[in-house]
């Protein structure tokens, strides 16, 4: 459980959502400067991976129109993987062409949610992505993004109800069969339970390929969102979603939102002797960006105003931790 | 990892201690009347055990000078353990005089906050667990309560820092040796994270034998309390602590404040297939008594507001799961 970022070992990636996920809720539209600003105090805290925008038409989402600005700045950020989010095919054009290094469709297991969300039936859906790594393969090596498909609605829908384990299988291999290098599993709804991160992510390695399934990401709708964390890091998983104060989650699930919290999902990381990278002081910090740029708008986390244990001593500052003391 | 209570099994006994825990904190005194509303509402929720006030002079706490009414209030109600906290052998006498099933007194592990919170080393709680032991052996076998010595700071100290494991087993065992029944962890500040819990635990019974610590009581100071709760049923722990609408913790550690909420609690047992007993949308309801008995007082916790997922089946109807979806 070990990734290399930037030269420095980590054993958990936080992968930052709020520039795109967060921000996708929120109506008053942040202005570019505010927007890279947000992105740099990120990249200063040690975040190695940012969701930066959606490459949706401007008219539906004027919010996230300036998401080619944004990938370039974010590219010029050592060490930074520039995440992008694509409804279809020509969002994805767009995403190469601006040269993100990672294009994630969605695609929601639920198919009432995916036909009230973007208006398409999961064949729909998967001819998208059959698309889009057709031609994603026609880019040259060196700047060919990778190409994930995020499962969404996978722990259960707030129109359909419980989502079947078998369904959110079925859907994995058919994004896999289509040409998406791996797939990522979303609790669009806060539904998900620790029990159930762990016997979907097992079922959908066994099914795909572990090397396929690294990521989650989870939402803290009824509080759950750290507990569903635990779960995925015993089963082994090493790649968590969580958003900067907590911003976002999704417009179109009823009842849905709050995407995990990155300071407090960070603490847990850190205190349970997992390295991130990150310095949680400086992501603390970061929030003062989100304050001015969006005032008025709620910003959730705990450890943001109880601060850190007395004496607290990041992972990284733990070398000589016998290895006894992490499980 | 089950228990039977009131003729019911269950799998966590949820240890509701609001009704102490939560109103100590809080400075309008409630009605003897309105707290007799919420220990009822609870009950007729499934809540098997409520810690219901503390024998404490009435002149430190006004709010809780009328225990021995609730106590015998509680007392009344079929299938309820009725537990108090106590400070000395004063109190404990005035506890077993009442008839409470459960006496537990806080021995702080750090002896800074011991000193600060109670005036009192750490020989000297020692000597009065002693002294509470003997007493209670001398009540009749029939109406002897159960002792236990709750460890508070367990998982560090906002006056010390880090707390060490060794000092923790070392508590645990001189508490076993003065006579108590078991002791309790108890994370007073809000520092613990899911390897500590895991390791701590796995220590203690090391030391004492595992049906000398069953229970864990965390506080959700920075997010963690429902993170770490999955820590502590991973590996064993039976019984958790948790305050309806989440009031309550500790006074006299600085920044630390909240619970775990009952209502996440309940569901996240629930939503993993372990039976608590315990009716979510019953404890939901209860929460209206505190609104009208506390006005102004801040509830939290994300169930009650967020509500159940559609089609969301509690544990106890899902008799039919196989062994398989249960982890």
């Amino acid at each position: 459980m070990s990734a290399v970022a930037a030269g420095i070992e980590i054993d958990v990636l936080v992968s930052e959502v709020g520039p795109r996920d967060g921000l996708q809720s929120i109506s008053p539209v942040m202005s570019t400067a505010d927007k890279k600003a947000w992105i740099d105090a990120l990249a200063a805290a040690g975040v190695r991976e940012i969701e930066v925008g959606s490459f949706v038409p401007a008219k539906l989402l004027p919010q996230l129109a300036d998401t080619d600005q944004i990938v370039a700045h974010a590219r010029a950020i050592p060490g930074v993987v520039v995440a992008v989010l694509v409804p279809n095919l020509k969002g994805a054009l767009r995403a190469v062409e601006t040269g993100a290094h990672k294009i994630t469709i969605p695609v929601s297991v639920s198919e009432s949610h995916s036909l009230r969300n973007v208006r398409r039936s999961h064949a729909q859906m998967i001819d998208e992505v059959r698309a889009i790594a057709s031609m994603i393969a026609e880019v040259p090596r060196a700047s060919r993004p990778s190409f994930e498909v995020g499962l969404s609605t996978a722990f259960g829908c707030a129109i359909e109800g419980p989502v079947q384990e078998r369904k959110v299988v079925e859907l994995a291999e058919m994004a896999i069969r289509a040409g998406a290098d791996e797939v990522g599993l979303s609790d669009t709804t806060g539904y998900g339970n620790p029990t159930q991160v762990r016997n979907l992510t097992r079922a959908v390695w066994s099914a795909i390929g572990r090397e396929r399934l690294s990521g989650i990401h989870l939402h803290n709708t009824r509080g759950q969102g750290l507990a569903n964390v635990v779960a995925a890091l015993d089963v082994g998983l090493t790649t968590v979603d969580a958003s900067l104060g907590g911003i976002g989650g999704c417009p179109f699930a009823p009842g849905a939102s709050g995407n995990i919290v990155t300071e407090d999902l960070v603490f847990l990381l850190e205190a349970m002797g997992l390295r991130t990278g990150i310095d949680i002081m400086k992501l603390i910090e970061a929030r003062g960006v989100l304050e001015r740029a969006l005032p008025g708008e709620a910003l959730y986390g705990f450890v943001a105003s109880a601060g850190l244990p007395l004496g607290f001593a990041p992972a990284s500052e733990r070398a000589a931790v016998g290895a006894s003391e992490i499980v």
